[in-house]
């Protein structure tokens, strides 16, 4: 999929070499890695970890197995660089907390900006999270407890309490002075906050904007009045599609009285429009999250939860081919030609629900338009399904010589695919309009009526007409 | 979803009220906005139109009627709005481009940075674009026709050509005095990229720890050596997991000899990442592309297609339940209980599947441990299996009275299960490393093979045994 310029190709020896290349190892130099550790060869092992990150170095622990992980961290210097930790898959760092002890954990959590410190003791049962509470200094536990209290998808949970802001009546002089003597600024800002005296924001000004003026001018007279608050309980989803559409890098976070608590940055924002895709993208697969990192044991269960609703649902589709199993046994070209009924319409079921799922969570479907979406859906599976039916008819009548269980067949076919986008496109907007998410459940829902549709139409117009 | 802070209810008459909203319009206000555009109130319509930004706008024109678009476009200032067109929806801005006429068009690609510009100019028919391109200025115009010639999803087409590049040599205040004189800077940017006398980009400081630091510092003395250089050529999918795993804001884009051409800043890469997803969302669900903002023409074309497809791998599955039409007849059973099985297949097929195209996407799943997952799934799949081998065999025999059935409703059900597993992970390895994308195609191929394996195996076995 990429093409590596030539002057990258002399990736050597050592896992990265230096700045010389967009990747810091390559799959080759993953699997030296692994016979390294696996050789008990640390020293060998300790160099090849020593030009990396701390993301490299968690990408390759999450790329090891269960027994390797353990090699791994027995040989990572003590104690564990925070950084590591936060970057690991959720899986993955749910696998290794349990083999730090309190102390060493309590140490990560006090290194760590408040965003990632937070995301780290979720991962915890309840106790462990105290436990570690109680080691951290008075304020940070404050901070922490805080953020822990906001609802777990909201921009409470994202923000990082560390942030820059500024007094309104400022210049740009006075900005960097305070800049230049402040100790325990955030590692990286993008964005001056300026603040009134109730500590309410009122505007903003980019540092490049700010750097690029005098040291007279006012940042008054060169603030954005025009910016987006982020309100301190508003759904993670509904933060990445602001910081999307308006292209911010950060952003202010304010509470219910409109006073400054938080910033959000975008490297968190990135995180979440790639989780919330991706979620969407499982939960459409059957899946209730990414697996890939997750034991059997894990994997196996959750995976036996669909295919169990699954199996019930199809229940339901075959006790409707089973009240009309007498017309089958006289005419077997039903059973042959049913399923294919059954498959068109979950298609087309599925094409409708996916165009919705995707226009819901980017907010393109919303109730100002729902209905001329449902008909727009409607007219495209009327074209289509007279299309399919003209085939169905001339398909069945060609395989089987009887033009009656062709047109049948053709009338089963159009209705199945009307059905389909029908609810393809009303039980998603159902769903969401009453909270659920209508990646969760609307497969399942659709492609048992489609199911029952198809069976239904085609058996019981053959054993009325036939 | 969403909870907004009382604060935020104030939001009245107008389409936005300044800062104290995160949304700029709510759909009542569109509603209302639809009213007036159609009651043909034009004062109205600027009124409501003046708090609003370019990205409010964009978003209104997507949510309009084609009729209803033109209107908007009438009452509009004049020449549009160059941010509005490059903020609007790609099949919502083709439609849109041909009313305007070439002066205006150009006078868009003039005002809109590099990788705006040549986003826009990509929509346009090759005459249209050579005409346009007429008409900007030389310098311009050789900078578009450089984008241009990258190919289409690559780095090259992503980065914006104006930068801020530093000599090494630069002293913090020497760098700040450059930027307070210099005119024609890029709007935004994050990093400082240090090059040498080459051009090559030998270090970055971000903004804001050039800020922290005294006018005398060196830059050379806090620059970061240890950054992320993206080749011009290389994909926009690697550079978005690029900057999403090591929290890029901005990078360094380099050619062929290693000299800076571009940089690449973090509001593209969120739309990718977002693009990405679901373009991988859409197309597990038997799309092409997102159809929302599409004609029903278009929409109807795209659907049929698959649908088409769909019905050709259906057609060979019902050939094999032909073939067996005698044993039907005898055991009408086996009509009843085999799309139970071919819906097992499909469903743990793409369970397996989607797992398989999000771990590949993201280079969670590749060469290194793509037996481990292979194995991994079917294990998964051996222990279902038997599970459900066992509720279908009391299931039958329940249903029918016959545990023979049972039997081989069981053994057809595990085998479809393992089956399912096993060319579930295999086909989207396969098509990976054949460099076809794997959400393209992974479905279709994969419930051709667990249709066919569910009938045949079933049908097989009772017409052997029974």
């Amino acid at each position: 999929m990429t093409e590596k310029p030539s002057l990258l190709e002399n990736s050597s020896a050592s896992l990265a070499s230096g700045q010389d290349t967009y990747e810091r190892f390559s799959v080759d130099q993953l699997s030296n890695f692994v016979t390294a550790l696996e050789a008990g060869q640390d020293s060998v092992v300790r160099e090849m970890l020593k030009p990396l990150r701390p993301q490299d170095i968690a990408s390759i622990i999450e790329q090891l197995t269960r027994e390797e992980r353990k090699w791994l961290l027995e040989i990572l210097p003590k104690p564990l660089d925070a950084d590591i930790l936060s970057y690991l898959a959720v899986p993955v760092r749910e696998e290794i907390l349990p083999l730090l002890d309190p102390e060493a954990l309590a140490d990560v959590v006090r290194r760590l900006e408040s965003d990632d410190a937070i995301d780290l003791l979720e991962d915890l049962t309840e106790e462990q999270k105290q436990d570690i509470l109680q080691k951290v200094a008075p304020q940070a536990r404050r901070i922490l407890e805080q953020g822990l209290n906001y609802p777990e998808e909201s921009a409470g949970r994202l923000m990082q309490r560390e942030l820059v802001s500024i007094p309104v009546s400022w210049t740009v002089g006075e900005t960097i002075d305070f800049l230049r003597a402040k100790e325990d600024l955030p590692k990286d800002f993008y964005d001056f906050f300026l603040v009134d005296a109730q500590n309410k924001p009122i505007g903003v000004v980019p540092l490049s904007r700010a750097m690029r003026n005098k040291r007279v001018v006012n940042l008054a007279d060169i603030m954005d009045k025009d910016f987006n608050l982020i309100p301190v309980h508003l759904d993670r989803r509904e933060v990445a599609l602001i910081f999307r559409k308006y292209g911010l890098v950060s952003a202010p976070v304010i509470d219910e009285q409109g006073k400054l608590v938080g910033v959000i940055t975008v490297d968190d924002v990135v995180n979440v429009i790639d989780a919330e895709a991706a979620e969407d993208l499982l939960k459409m697969g059957g899946l209730r999250a990414s697996e890939f990192h997750r034991s059997i044991k894990q994997t196996t269960l959750s995976r036996w939860i669909w295919l169990a609703i699954n199996l019930f649902t199809s229940i339901l589709a075959s006790l409707i081919i089973d009240r009309f199993s007498s017309t089958i046994e006289r005419q077997v070209a039903l059973a042959v030609l049913m399923p294919l009924i059954a498959s068109m319409g979950m298609n087309a079921g599925t094409q409708t629900i996916t165009v919705a799922v995707r226009a819901l969570a980017v907010h393109d479907l919303n109730p100002a338009n729902r209905w001329r979406f449902l008909i727009k859906e409607m007219i495209v599976s009327v074209i289509n399904g007279s299309g399919f039916a003209v085939i169905a008819v001339l398909l069945a009548w060609g395989w089987f010589g009887d033009v009656l269980i062709g047109a049948i067949f053709a009338a089963a076919m159009f209705s199945t695919l009307l059905i389909a986008a029908i609810v393809g496109a009303a039980i998603p907007i159902f769903l969401d309009r009453y909270r659920i998410d209508p990646a969760d459940s609307s497969v399942v829902l659709v492609t048992t009526v489609t199911d029952i549709v198809a069976f239904a139409s085609f058996l019981g117009l053959a054993y009325w007409i036939l």
